[in-house]
């Protein structure tokens, strides 16, 4: 028997938003090698896998990425059925076409099945949409990680033209509001940051950009941020207004909050 | 009992690619309204629900906006459960936001579930991730709907910085070629056009911005088209290399050709 690979894609934490075919293979997966912000209860749909950690965690250094390529290509060659399983889509800042071209060449079958980004989840479950007609047509996308990467982009972008959507932003946003602030965006425009958005645990932040910098969550977590700057931000005030009220509050997130 | 609206994302078209909690939701549903977009495979999985499109078809005018409203509202108030279900994700060029304004505004319990946007997915499933070391670590996206929209996006983003994802463009792409390259974008850059990427009758056209106007498919096809431009389009032809070798030939997708 032949082995196999997928990159699949977790979405943003909790299992029923998976895809259909991502839970499929994990069922089916002999190995599944996950990043660190994958979370426990999507590891149960794996019950008959090895499951190896191999992203960075506290006090523990990551796999290097030719490690897990190697691991990847060994077992698949042994034909075991490889699950590469990343937070989010495995092509959203997930490393997964360097993954899909070491196999590639080695000759190793794969597939990619992508996963809901919380580039557009972590907003909507928040109650904020990326576009809506009149306030926004287009948005971008960047990694708070490196400033290289994200300053010539939001430097790009004139006030009010996109919505900006910043994932693993959090330690760059006091650098990220004075930039744009810098740059002419209004002080007043609204922002958001959104911690554990696919998760009962929810916390969301409203308020303006010149702000930004003293975000935080009310409850102390670990949780990846995502934060959204422009005019849809104020929509979460009126789609899912709770958290409005109590700013800073525990906010179970849209879906449980209007049931 | 009290009714309940859920806003659900059916993603790129397989029923594979929709999230677990979406299929429960159509599971369960009433009454599904769907847009025009939303595959036959996947009304399948609402078995016992009444269902309508809204959406723009053939020779037949959309329903407006505020029908839908208002259908939504009556249904939910009668005790049923509604699912409102939109290709891709709801909050990506869904009028999403609008739905969930007004269903908030009559006091309708609703939820929203996030659906993978073609967005990121349609690249994916040809081999293009949007981000990518060393070639793009940020990515926008517009809608080829309106130039008034896309066009302060197109000027503001100097070449190179950021993947450019253009969704329902494929009648503006000699309009958004010439003013990429108006601007200075390089005629060599790579580009690719994606045609129903989210099923097995995926087409691919991978070519040179300065070629992307007389971009078409091999098989005339009405399925909505996904636009890739940004040096990231060129990895379709090592990650999933077949199409590369026969321009504009039917392309079965990333995953089949793998297995």
């Amino acid at each position: 028997m032949s082995g196999h690979v997928s990159l699949v894609g977790a979405g943003p934490g909790d299992p029923d938003l998976l895809t259909v075919r991502a839970a499929r293979a994990l069922a089916a997966a002999d190995l599944v090698l996950y990043d660190a912000l994958v979370s426990t209860e999507v590891l149960t749909l794996a019950p008959r896998a090895q499951r190896f950690c191999v992203g960075k965690r506290a006090r523990r250094p990551s796999f290097r990425q030719e490690t897990i390529h190697a691991v990847m290509i060994r077992a698949a060659r042994r034909g075991k059925r490889v699950v590469r399983l990343k937070g989010g889509d495995p092509f959203v800042f997930g490393r997964g076409g360097e993954e899909a071209l070491a196999l590639r060449a080695a000759g190793v079958p794969f597939d990619v099945v992508p996963g809901i980004s919380s580039a557009v989840a972590a907003p909507a479950l928040a109650g904020i949409p990326v576009t809506h007609r009149g306030l926004a047509s287009a948005f971008a996308v960047v990694s708070g990680h490196d400033e290289a990467a994200w300053r010539p982009v939001l430097d790009a972008v004139p006030p009010g033209v996109a919505t900006l959507v910043v994932l693993m932003g959090l330690g760059a946003r006091a650098a990220i509001a004075d930039r744009l602030l810098g740059r002419g965006w209004p002080a007043a425009t609204p922002a958001a940051v959104l911690w554990a958005a696919g998760s009962a645990g929810l916390q969301r932040w409203r308020g303006r950009l010149e702000d930004l910098a003293a975000a935080a969550p009310s409850v102390a977590t670990d949780a990846p941020a995502t934060i959204v700057i422009g005019s849809v931000a104020a929509l979460a005030d009126a789609i899912a207004p709770s958290a409005a009220r109590e700013p800073g509050a525990i906010d179970g997130g849209l879906r449980a909050r209007a049931r």
